[in-house]
């Protein structure tokens, strides 16, 4: 059991949760708590360190579990743990995880992640791909990515300014769709955006509200796939990226306000599409 | 203009930033930030603070208002705002608010917030209510005003153990939307629940997922006013306030996650009965 809060490999995973770079120079992120673990393909868990506690406490789950994955569990006791750990108050389990390999979103036909959802049978080739065009906001990147999920997306495609994907309170907020939705980032979108429009015959929309924007409901989205995208929280969709869209989409608004919360307008477009698809295959 | 730390105003602009208790005694918020200081009622405005930067600074719409509500308007120094402010990054401006008498949203039929909007003409009689069992997060709970008002939701009735709307952080997330939406808080949320159903004929549907729910999307939302209850982030709803509810509703999903983020399940609910009530209007 590792007990000292200087040894390296503690710091090292420390540098993980704290530092992009760190992560990026490895390849790795940091699941903290016992469902993200669970929940990570086990090829993919390079360490997993357990507290004192949680090894005393374990559930019998939580104990073949451990016990699967023996080789590369590490215990520390509980003072080692809290400094490791992200979150304010610990459950006693974090993994040091190796990324996917990504693949580039115009190479692949749309899969569905998983087929034991309701909508799942309607997903098919027209599962939907998400655009992210430079949102800023953890919390946002976090919930869009568990929404999309849910929604069936196909694919998430992020500009490079996005917010990091694997710092520990985005990954924390994917609630674990980190492990299961295919996504990439990119440094040219526009150009990532016009292929996915001519290989797979993506139809891509640009949430935004302009006079040439159509309202999301009155869109066939059962035709061919579609593709949203979501721009940053206070400026938007770059023009550029706006320019390499087939169209523009607009969610129609009572009230004052001008725009809706960033992972509340990808929610919104994707389970449209969602609904559209599911009441197309309904006999 | 006050350039002390230690005035008593100050003091007790501080104090309302952080303490429910001083809030509520008062019966005020604060509003921070030029775009919340503008949209708040101006019969409201109980105090508002500038700095010696934003006064300098100043556009001339920023100026008309600063003459407009001159007799309530104080100037600080730029070190007395940063005490005062609750953001990282001060505006400069900020006023304590006084708050709306509440109604009773058994009393009150349905009435649009706003006729400015697409959606408006439809929102008549049949816009929806959005109840809230518990919502913690301060996030959340300003996302969902925000959506709610853009959805053309008629009123917010909300548990007493709710985040606190008042909470400086749920003020800001709402947009502006804390000063249009009608809501209420109540200490027994079935028996309004009841009310709700028995008065205005509201149908309420418990956004849960169980084995009597119905798809969302299958429902007509057009007939009757419709009212959601949304559950605590962790909880759900509770078993006495889902017995007081019509029905169950839930959002189909793909994926492994078993539920969506709370903002997020009542903007897909609102909007689809927004959709609904736009296709219901349309010639």
């Amino acid at each position: 059991m590792i007990t000292s809060r200087e040894n390296a490999r503690v710091k090292q995973v420390c540098a993980y949760q704290s530092k992009k770079k760190e992560r990026d120079r490895d390849g790795v992120f940091v699941a903290e708590g016992w469902r993200l673990v669970s929940e990570a393909p086990p090829e993919a868990l390079a360490e997993v360190y357990v507290s004192a506690s949680f090894r005393v406490r374990a559930s019998s789950e939580e104990q073949r579990f451990l016990e699967q994955n023996a080789a590369v569990v590490t215990d520390v006791s509980d003072a080692v743990f809290a400094k490791m750990s992200a979150v304010k108050t610990p459950q006693g389990i974090l993994a040091v995880v190796k990324r996917r390999e990504q693949d580039a979103p115009g190479l692949r036909q749309a899969q569905p992640a998983d087929d034991s959802g309701t909508l799942s049978s309607s997903k098919g080739p027209s599962a939907p791909v998400l655009i992210l065009d430079g949102i800023q906001d953890s919390g946002n990147l976090g919930t869009i990515f568990r929404s999309a999920e849910a929604a069936g997306v196909s694919h998430i495609l992020m500009s490079a300014d996005c917010a990091d994907i694997y710092n520990p309170k985005v990954v924390r907020a994917t609630m674990g769709s980190i492990f299961r939705i295919p996504f990439s980032q990119t440094e040219d979108l526009p150009a990532e955006i016009r292929a996915l429009r001519e290989g797979p015959g993506v139809r891509v929309f640009a949430a935004m509200l302009d006079q040439q924007a159509r309202a999301y409901h009155t869109i066939d989205m059962t035709e061919r796939p579609v593709g949203f995208v979501i721009g940053n929280e206070a400026n938007g969709i770059r023009a550029e990226v706006a320019e390499a869209c087939d169209d523009r989409v607009y969610i129609p608004m009572a009230g004052k306000n001008e725009s809706l919360n960033a992972a509340v307008s990808a929610s919104v477009l994707l389970f449209e599409a969602a609904r559209q698809r599911a009441s197309c295959s309904t006999p």
